[in-house]
């Protein structure tokens, strides 16, 4: 009860934005080697450049001819212009012939540019006229209908940033320039701790009474891997502060982060501030948030550790609100806008008044239908109130609640 | 040349919002039972209901003591109540003494409600006045201060719905529940196949005149996983008829969806109307979308078939509009709003105008940044104009375009 004391006395509580802007811990996860295959939201330790010119030659963007844009200076439909076709470009080939002054080469979509040519006239604007020779019935002017050697990336560009999740068309990119192997983040290794003398793993077929089965650990998991990580469980842990240190001890050499859905009575989450305290410093043990007040947050060896709420509902709220941008910065990933993209969102307006203690911050759950908000309430520690929400509203710190009709964004699960 | 003919003559151009609502195979992949911790955005195939009542026992939701509401009836901080404490309730466990008129017995959140008692009062809201009794200050009202044995869940109700990706709160959900092993459609398997004589492996280190990697197998493989599928690679093709049959008969028996990435030319893009005609049915051949038009939607052998534009740019841009919702569909997703999240998306206001032609959709990548869309141009053949966009803006079909500084929603990529 000591310890519980000290914990209170010592910790003041701290607001999601300070949480966000202020734990900042300074661990981040070494660079590994991954076939571009599977890169995919992997997050690059450095940027990557282009080894050689993109695409590499003058191309083609349309089917047609290849000219010297001179020739077709002031032709029309009504004075067309007539060039001599001295050859034909096949695709995934070097010319075999240039274009002099008068001539046309025929051109495929995405065929290399012939020595000699400039532009390449669109096949609609041309007619054959006899066999060798066509019309060409609109000018074009020196670059049209191509792309440069060096238009998509010059030699040396760069591909893509350091930090930034990859994307798809970031993939399309990198096997463009022929780079088939990315230096990446390795995904931060999260290890999941639950605790409580009532808690049963899932597997559980027949509870005792009093006993609930771990809900926390398998949703805490999905959300690290969402987030990029890479999930370990630790086991259930009783409301015993030795076994949890030994778990916390044993945890934190194969970790990049810890994350404890503690006990939920008061008395079992002061011994798991306790134990933290004993193994590292705490940064903060109470965040203005509702639900999830009681969350911890601290470094122990270099390792980041999250303190969850007991409640299922809360945990997850809370690792949604802090825990999830913690593994991402321990993956590496860049502050937004150059970080990962935002969660999707919607606009819509409260179907009711929401109200609201100022000087916290709330996350409400809510239904959207037809751009309409609906409050999901009940205790924080039904899962079913989550479960029946499609997103969340957060009504800031300074706010004393929300009338009905006020358009909110509401961030979608996903 | 017939072909193309052909396929200019009979398959009309659809909007994208036809070809969304119109082009609906009736494929579904069947259901597979994986274990939970695997199970996040895998698409339920059925209903999970709950086994039993969730909780499944009355559980206190505070830290306090469980009493009759009726003992506190009128209490106040100047008059308190007072009541004997007969016993305490550990977590996990069942009470061994049950509440009787007169009499409180310890709680901690989560612990199972004795019986007899029908409310728990906040520890705050007492005191110990001597050992073994403690005075209540505020009155409670049954019901208080407790979750029902069935408030979670009752048995047999619905824990999740068919067609809904799981969420990580769903998964906690089934876990509480006890289950462990859900019933979800397979992933879709989509092979893509490449096409084109110019086209070759990501891994090619050295080009020789006219060649280009394949970008697009890899990007539209990163957009089938997060669309929930499988993607396969089904080799690169060279634009002949006969060997692009060959490729698509292939692959017909062993996928759920196949994806071509055709040729860039129009007699390339032909040939590949002709072969799917041959194999199948077209649904149609052109989208009146920019970029994207020569886009090809059919079925083969009750297997869907997409027929991507040539240019890699342009194939990503259709297959984000057209192909991710049909990975959906034949995963077993449900529509919108039961099904998939959104895409993240913020609004901006347009940096500059905009031009688009009315009767076609237009996809335009922008850059945000504080609030402002700045639009990324260039030729449809630049996969630097993907690469440097964070999202996009569609004009729809009417519109002859945007104006400087109208807020636009933009869909970011992710």
């Amino acid at each position: 009860m000591i310890k519980a004391e000290l914990g209170r006395e010592f910790f003041t509580t701290r607001t999601v934005a300070e949480a966000l802007a202020g734990f900042r811990p300074a661990r981040r996860t070494p660079a590994e080697p991954v076939p571009l295959a599977g890169a995919l939201h992997r997050v690059p330790a450095e940027p990557v450049t282009a080894p050689h010119a993109l695409p590499g030659f003058a191309r083609s963007t349309v089917d047609g001819y290849a000219v010297r844009a001179a020739d077709t200076y002031g032709v029309s439909e009504g004075l067309p212009g007539y060039l001599d076709v001295t050859g034909a470009v096949a695709m995934g080939t070097e010319p075999s012939v240039p274009v002099a002054a008068g001539t046309a080469v025929s051109m495929p979509t995405g065929g290399v540019l012939p020595p000699g040519a400039d532009a390449v006239v669109m096949i609609e604007y041309t007619q054959q006229v006899m066999p060798g020779t066509i019309e060409v019935v609109r000018p074009v002017a020196p670059g049209e209908g191509i792309v440069r050697a060096d238009e998509d990336a010059a030699a040396g560009a760069s591909l893509v940033p350091a930090g930034r999740p990859l994307r798809a068309q970031d993939l399309a990119m990198l096997a463009a320039a022929g780079v088939t192997s990315v230096s990446v983040h390795a995904r931060p290794r999260v290890t999941v701790l639950s605790t409580g003398d009532e808690v049963v793993p899932p597997q559980t077929a027949t509870l005792r009474p009093g006993q609930v089965r771990d809900a926390t650990a398998v949703a805490l998991a999905a959300m690290v891997t969402q987030a990029g990580g890479e999930p370990a469980y630790g086991g259930i842990v009783p409301d015993d502060p030795q076994a949890l240190e030994a778990a916390l001890r044993a945890a934190l050499p194969s970790s990049d982060l810890v994350v404890i859905s503690a006990g939920s009575s008061v008395g079992a989450r002061d011994e798991t501030a306790g134990v933290v305290g004993r193994l590292g410093t705490i940064w903060c043990h109470g965040i203005a948030v509702k639900p999830g007040k009681p969350t911890l947050l601290a470094e122990c060896d270099r390792v980041p550790v999250i303190g969850l709420p007991g409640n299922p509902r809360s945990a997850l709220v809370v690792f949604r609100l802090l825990g999830v941008p913690l593994v991402r910065l321990v993956g590496g990933c860049a502050e937004s806008p150059m970080g990962p993209p935002p969660e999707p969102s919607v606009r819509a307006r409260l179907a009711r008044d929401v109200p609201s203690a100022a000087g916290r911050l709330d996350v409400v759950q809510v239904r959207v239908a037809d751009g309409v908000a609906t409050p999901v309430f009940g205790p924080s520690a039904l899962l079913s109130v989550l479960t029946a929400a499609d997103g969340y509203v957060i009504i800031p710190g300074e706010a004393t609640g929300l009338d009905a009709g006020t358009e909110v964004d509401v961030t979608i699960y996903s």
